[in-house]
């Protein structure tokens, strides 16, 4: 994600200096080498020093320590923004961490894919993808239309959400389809992989994300994955029920009522 | 499917007439002018008169009545398959009711998409896909081999099974995982679908496939997609309980099995 939203931001003319910062040398040399940024540092204190914007692109699990080592390091008036899978968790414990200095907004690109690394950055990423931002009550006004022009500017359609409205809403068609995905890739017996044809590609394609993100992910939104994942198995109860009773007009129904909501969604 | 068939025999060169056969007038005409025919008919009987194979591309539930049908009235020996999705009791059938005649070989092309009818037919759309091919014991091998070079000569990948193996294969990498992505696009909430990226898009795609053909589909194969719904259950609560314990070593586990299946596929 920091890679293409690097690549972007050259491509678009919007940032003259982009600083990659991370913590192996390797990947920061092969960052640079793919043009995703125009400079690297290990030291996160440089990088952050004369920052107007900070995009913090870790697993969620390391965002909020990020936020808050940048918050002490960069210009008073940086902002600083994330780009993690969940954000309720995230939202709440930076208000109180960072009660005075540069601002933090939540924020999440819907975009992204199984691949990542500098190597598969795009700077298209974002184009007409849905970009939430999460601000707070305590968020200045001034802030949020700050960063909501910047995602705009990289193409992205911006959607303005509570933490715990946004964290709903991607347990269920995020956190909980991951699940699904991975358990129908888990369950298929070798035997049948050689039939398994592009429908099975499509429903299973997100299980070849990194298990270690996706780890960090669940457990961060899990009370809401959980909720999702019930009302998943409540649906796919009434499905089996059907066939199971070979109810062919109550089948028909339920997989009408699939066929409306993947096709008010479009491709 | 019949449409994608055509276009391919023309394209190749490898049929100089290629009747289209149909109820439809309407639907005739325009597979006329999508041009993935040569020539077509409303009367089955003369559609087949001359025929050197026939492909009976009906949905599952009238394949067996047009396979006889055909039978009566095309060459002794001509040799006639299917596309459908479902094998053994389609197979069985026409065992039962194809005494003498002209030869019947199930088919299976694992290739098409939610999208049918004339205007969406490609010329390539079996090209490296596997087509099924399920002869029986009673099964002549020249006529096997006849209906391997042809489904071969279109740029498929032949797999040769016998029909409960088949059967048994796409009931879980076909049969449940439609059912699954149903039931989850069904289970989104409406305020939720702002946020479905291309992950919820990819898993529930095919659940924009015409449910009255689905419905024959699942009630055609549906013992073995009882059982296979059985075992992603089993595999979806061995996630979620994890999930609820929070024991995210198990997690890790769970989701590395996953994305192994997966990646042995490929895109």
């Amino acid at each position: 994600m920091g890679g293409s939203i690097g690549l972007a931001l050259q491509q678009r003319k919007l940032a003259r200096r982009v600083v990659g910062v991370g913590r192996r040398v390797a990947s920061l040399r092969k960052a640079r080498e793919c043009g995703t940024v125009t400079e690297t540092t290990t030291r996160l204190e440089r990088g952050v020093a004369e920052a107007d914007l900070i995009i913090v692109c870790t697993p969620v699990a390391d965002i909020v320590d990020r936020v808050c080592e940048a918050a002490r390091h960069c210009p008073p008036e940086a902002l600083i923004t994330d780009v993690g899978s969940t954000k309720s968790r995230i939202v709440r414990e930076l208000e109180r961490r960072l009660r005075s200095g540069p601002a933090f907004i939540g924020s999440h690109p819907m975009a992204g894919s199984e691949k990542t690394g500098p190597a598969h950055a795009r700077a298209d990423l974002l184009v007409e993808r849905v970009t939430v931002v999460t601000p707070t009550p305590r968020t200045r006004d001034a802030d949020v239309e700050r960063i909501e022009r910047f995602w705009a500017a990289l193409g992205a359609r911006v959607v303005r959400m509570t933490p715990l409205d946004h964290d709903q809403a991607v347990a269920m068609t995020s956190h909980a389809t991951h699940l699904v995905a991975a358990a129908l890739a888990a369950a298929t017996p070798a035997c049948a992989l050689s039939l398994a044809a592009s429908g099975w590609q499509d429903t299973t394609r997100i299980a070849a994300g990194d298990p270690q993100l996706w780890v960090q992910i669940l457990l961060a939104n899990r009370p809401e994955v959980l909720k999702s994942l019930g009302q998943f198995e409540k649906s796919l109860a009434t499905f089996r029920a059907a066939l199971a009773r070979g109810d062919a007009t109550r089948l028909l129904q339920l997989l009408d009522a699939g066929k409306q909501t993947r096709d008010s969604v479009g491709s």
